[in-house]
């Protein structure tokens, strides 16, 4: 019954007032709350209120309730989730609700092997809370909302799982820590597990987006992706005159595309990700519509080094949505600076309690 | 030719004279070295003097032209060995030496990750080469000589090697360090490469034992090996008769082997080596012979910890070769302490002007 709800509602109201709501985004964030939405589960007001311009409102009433879910529901089902190349769960919430979960793999005062290619960089929990932080504090809104859980892996994954695969790979290690590595094609073997201390895991959670039955999306190579080989190097690096080949190219050739693909260019320079070999758009908004910044695991791996490579679609552009150009003049006010303005969104995260989910150098080197 | 004339004397010089000198120890170490020997390379000289007690003479000459060989000496060739779980090669000198190399992995500082099991660890270039000194210090003389050496891997591996497989796996870092990871069944990987600075790299040159076709060795299962998985015990575990057991069982019954693996215990206890599963004897000298000391990677991995079980052995028989004790007892006292003896010892090696072999906080581990 849910389901079909779901399907429902998320046609007739999302998607459906969103094409009587006035195109302009500031519109949409003064639409009101219906009553009717106050009964569902924090994680279908969210589906519900995707918009084509973006996952969630500017002050969103729905985002205390929805990570207080992620953050402390009752997790009835832990599964993995297939495809990927490094461990990853589904899990449940006796409300429907689903989100994923990627479980600690590095401490907080590690860097990054600098040997390590990009392609061979771990995913880290913290990179996915603060991605999802720093997207919003840059005024995208376009991170699925995560937060932080210290997970018991034995009552809230070995226990309830019903994935045989993955209850295989439990042990306990030599010190008595409850540890799981799963079955994936990176990191998943004894050498790598990820293991509690005793059982209490460090774990990013993110709310799933609505099924792909609901609201399909399109995924985009990027063009500026990387080559994902150590030694061939990709058209971008070679030619300097790349950027006015892809201007020409649908669909950078016409409405915000270019500009939207700057801003994740920006979210991905401040965080050091060099992993956004694709992004993700739905569907249904056709080409008008922002971006996806899914995946942000690889964020955040080191802080002593910019990796100024990442900005060569803005240099090579030489485009930048106003908007975005003056949110970053703000904050580098000394009143807004952004390693400030990160720390106190942080702050907010339950795992904060725990250990800050940035170091300070990390937090120095956004500014 | 030199094969041929490398088995006549090995035969005739090392075993035979063996033989026809007495079977005290002591008396061996007095024999005087023939100028006849003085023309052979280090490592044919070392072959030669293998006797039935030990790998080598107290105070022998011969070390040092040998550890300058393995440390100075240009290297010819370089392959895998093969057979092995983690990366090592072989490497050749111009007077047909060869010595089993194996690549730095690990920080000095960094300790074994406390949730991986002994069976997972790294090998350690620096524990094959501190069990070389601590083997030598304990007056065993078990552990084939090793030297460190800043090797350069375009020169002295890549360019030179004739291995197709080592070969493929070069690629240079994004730093541009030159790294590579080799075949193998652990740790063979991009994630896992060995990298040089930018194309030096420290390792561990171990001098190889006489080829199996000339002087044949015999493996032999360690009564007290661990169970090589998560959840199994091993019988030595939960039997506290163990001991009466194995003392009953050939050769355990009779000679020395018994004190001779209690001999080996201890080394491993200071070194916390758990990795000891099997251990070798040349086969010609039957069972009344010394036990290798072969294989020590996995040793100095952790010191804020000391693994008593490496000792359960020495508990459950209660057995020690009365020189062993004397020379333990000698070693704890404030001027002959074992730390600064080491610490001492390790001067030689020609990597300790890259960095001390061992950190401080292994040295007075030993302690």
């Amino acid at each position: 019954v849910l389901g079909f709800l779901s399907v429902t509602l998320f046609f007739l109201l999302s998607f459906g007032r969103e094409a009587e709501v006035s195109a302009s985004q500031e519109a949409y964030e003064d639409v009101q709350w219906t009553s009717d939405s106050n009964s569902h589960p924090p994680w279908l007001r969210f589906h519900l209120n995707i918009s084509r311009w973006q996952l969630y409102l500017h002050r969103d009433p729905n985002m205390e309730p929805l990570t207080q879910q992620l953050a402390t529901h009752r997790i009835v089902s832990a599964v993995q989730k297939s495809g990927g190349t490094q461990l990853k769960l589904v899990m449940s919430f006796p409300n429907y609700g689903q989100a994923m979960l990627k479980p600690m793999k590095q401490e907080r005062d590690e860097e990054t092997n600098y040997n390590l290619y990009y392609f061979s960089d771990f995913e880290r929990h913290n990179a996915e809370i603060a991605a999802f932080h720093l997207d919003r504090i840059l005024g995208y809104r376009r991170v699925p909302p995560v937060a932080g859980r210290l997970v018991d892996v034995v009552k809230e994954i070995k226990d309830i799982t019903t994935d045989r695969k993955l209850a295989r790979t439990f042990f306990t290690s030599p010190v008595g820590n409850v540890c799981f590595y799963g079955q994936c094609s990176y990191y998943c073997s004894t050498e790598h597990a990820v293991c509690g201390r005793p059982r209490h895991l460090e774990a990013s959670l993110a709310v799933m987006l609505p099924d792909l039955s609901l609201a399909s999306r399109r995924t985009w190579r990027s063009p500026w992706r990387r080559s994902y080989s150590r030694s061939k190097l990709a058209k971008w690096e070679t030619e300097p005159d790349y950027c006015s080949t892809v201007k020409k190219t649908p669909p950078y050739d016409k409405g915000t595309r270019l500009v939207d693909f700057m801003d994740m260019v920006i979210l991905d320079f401040l965080m050091g990700n060099m992993d956004r070999h694709h992004y993700e758009t739905f569907e249904k908004f056709g080409n008008n519509t922002f971006l996806l910044h899914l995946d942000n695991g690889r964020a955040f791996g080191r802080h002593s080094k910019d990796e100024p490579s990442i900005l060569a679609p803005l240099e090579q552009c030489c485009r930048i949505r106003r908007s975005t150009w003056l949110r970053l003049r703000l904050l580098s006010l000394p009143q807004y600076r952004l390693s400030d303005v990160m720390r106190a969104s942080l702050f907010s995260d339950p795992l904060h309690r725990v250990a800050p989910l940035l170091s300070e150098p990390h937090l120095a080197a956004l500014n």
